[in-house]
């Protein structure tokens, strides 16, 4: 009973260090996490650079089969020290955990396929959770309030812009054809979205006059219709900030007057004391 | 008598699933179209593809019969459902119902021109009707609200925008010359509409460094003057989303008029006092 | 004395046609003008593409004549038809209509210089003294307006970009060198302002990894800036929208209360009916 | 006694000369030290041109000593006026000031070494401190808090911006491979940062369909998410100009206390009625 009781306890410290980051433990253990994590995205990337794998093959391997190793145990705590272990398999982060470790495993006894490489670079998605430390969560949780209030114009906003691509695209390539490297449709819808979006890599470009006007039309309406997406999001932030601007909730206790500034000690209305709050 | 009656009724239900989206057999025959519609452009689009259209040039012309024919037979629904026929046939969307079909009849005679290439790409407008099912079209008559409402300053900015190509476009033409690929005024305008747009092709650039310059305050304005339709824009959706801000939902209890500021205590349409909420 | 009069009231006609659009001759006038004016600046434009100037030299030399004849003669009738001509001829006006017609005499007295061609597109500018006839003069007084309350931010914002550009410029210029194409260092600092605003031209870009990592940060910098003059122009616009949303100026009679509704008849704070404005 | 005040006097009234504005000869001092800055920031510039530096290499050699001479003695008298010189000399502008003369000295002795090149270009940071004169300078400190204000938003913003880039940047490398440029992850991720900010260079462009479709949601993305740092800042620019928008400018007849409501009759802070306006 005692050895049971011992054992809860050891790992509901263990769940406190790893999940949590209220105490000084938790604390160090998220920045020594998020340290590992950008150094395995830092790896990945080195390693992709032909002339650094040639010169440090080795020392990739090694650093590999270290970070891969730290990440295993990581992961078997967070197993171990949660209550409902699946849980946290089968959630987001879970699943990203594993796919932090399982592509090494695979690539050391398979041989480093192309595809592993990517997934690992998925690492980097685990910032996302270590970052639940910091101040800014508060901000982002903000962030995705206001664009999940505009999503529904925001759709209908690509929505259109994708109808718009796909008729001009169509248009451009009967145009210029093979000339200007319009030379299917797809390509011509993929070069109306780099010109609408006043990306314009230049790689495929109209060269016929009628072409040429078509495209000053695409961009100058690129250049304006991108008023749409911010005026919607700035709408939206506006009305967030402007909900409770200045005045707080309280009520005056004798006319129950509403809207007070923050300030305020005395009820605007009929002149009785607030309740302090 | 009855016989008409029957007839009547049974173009009443034709109509009913055709034109409205309220029946559960109005909104399959909604999506069964709308996935037409989207399967018949990504075949056009394919069928500009070489490669694709080499391999399965058979494929394209019976899935082209096949499309054709259904938008024949819903084309003739509509016509027949419909109390006024002539008001459909002439409406914007009769037009593209017709020009949907009409093509693909001209090139199985006629062999496949490239023009009715692009028109049968007009039948993704097709989509829109049929999007009118959505909950997203309040939202898109609210976008386009605000842009017809913004529709004269943003019209005074895209003049003001093409003076500016204009003119900066004949001083680097003569600036420029033929070097940069600066050959005439009219290319030298869709250069300035591509810098001024932020696009920025790169297929011809200023090499003079007068012409850089002048490049380099086009460009600066761009940047600075895109502020212009974003502020004009948000304000409009500002002033939508505010125009029941600082009024409330109660009704005058004698004359029924609404839109109340929040302080009011007396209704200022006729006087009388309004309930306290 | 009669003689006289009869000549003012041709000169005050005469002037009420040129210089009003109240009266249908006036609009006429205007009209015509404005056709003239993009008549003029299409033929400018078409006479420096070299395949057209070959063809059809001796229609684009008489069109010269015909617009430059048109152009002196309203030139004289202004002059002719105004109290006080100085302040016309040195009017902002005076001067684009005289370098309107004077271009065109030096060219056929002179040859055809290149320079004479620029100024002849100045003759766009008067377009902009015809359209006072439109309702868009309002809007573009409220856009001017809105841009010139907000011109001293504007201008620390250009300020700082020129300041971002220059030390960047210079970076580039000692990391890159002449590889990428950054062989000076005003070539740099053109390559920052492309890069700043978002154009990106591709004719000249980095090459080495530490010029791609500044490259990257001054792009999501200009990426990110971007919102500045944005935000300075839209709080404008809400600024000069919001002065005096839905509410008029009027007061009441009996308590004095302000800020009515547009609509509102009665005093919101004491019921008694307000005056009729 | 008497020549230690006078010696004081003097300094005294240097410091207002060289670190004030308010007298006009504080000002024609700053005035012309922006010239002389401007002057040798376009002398560094114009330097770096081959052509210019190889026919006017002895013009340069002295306009930089007069220039150096200039800066030195400026920094001398600094040092000398001020009561504190170890507070200026480690202040931000005393090593900026250091940095606009050292490295000329060290090129002299040295041979012009490329870096010493650079610092010099930091002579225009000075700018900044000169400006202090214009009245420009207000404007700047409310831009730089309503950016300070959305800093944690903007970094959290930026963040996703760079998560983005390093995935799709992972992505781009396995799918386009050698064959578009995309020939290690960091630089596929310096291409998403080109892409995702509209920049678009051009001189790295995906070739395979996949690559293709990749790069156009990514440019969409980047389109569309422009407005997120606009909508931050604009709500922020909004909101410090909205600050005293409900509020009027009475002051209470009893504690003075300002910002009342424009509907309140009785004073917030000590309960006694306002005055009628």
């Amino acid at each position: 009973m005692k050895h049971q009781s011992i054992k809860r306890d050891w790992k509901a410290r263990l769940h406190e260090v790893i999940y949590e980051a209220d105490t000084p433990a938790g604390k160090i253990f998220d920045i020594a996490l998020l340290v590992i994590i950008l150094i395995s995205v830092a790896l990945v990337m080195m390693e992709s650079v032909t002339e650094l794998y040639v010169q440090y093959a080795t020392e990739f391997y090694w650093a590999e089969w270290v970070i891969t190793a730290i990440f295993t145990v990581e992961y078997i705590l967070r197993i171990i020290s949660i209550r409902r272990p699946k849980a946290y398999i089968f959630s987001f982060y879970g699943i990203v955990d594993l796919l932090s470790t399982l592509p090494s495993y695979l690539s050391f006894f398979m041989g480093g396929a192309n595809l592993l490489f990517a997934i690992r670079a998925l690492r980097l998605l685990r910032v996302f959770r270590v970052l639940k430390i910091s101040r800014y969560i508060g901000e982002s949780n903000r962030l995705m309030e206001a664009l999940r209030n505009s999503r529904a114009k925001i759709l209908v906003f690509l929505f259109a812009v994708v109808i718009i691509c796909v008729i001009t695209g169509t248009l451009m390539h009967l145009i210029e054809g093979e000339t200007g490297g319009f030379s299917n449709i797809p390509l011509s819808i993929y070069w109306c979205i780099v010109t609408l979006t006043t990306v314009g890599f230049g790689d495929i470009a109209p060269v016929t006059p009628l072409g040429r006007f078509i495209a000053s039309v695409l961009m100058i309406t690129g250049y304006g219709i991108i008023a749409v997406p911010t005026g919607i999001v700035t709408s939206e932030f506006n009305k967030a900030d402007g909900a409770h601007k200045n005045t707080n909730t309280q009520h005056c206790p004798v006319c129950n007057e509403q809207d007070h500034l923050n300030e305020a000690e005395f009820c605007h209305n009929c002149g009785n004391r607030l309740n302090a709050e």
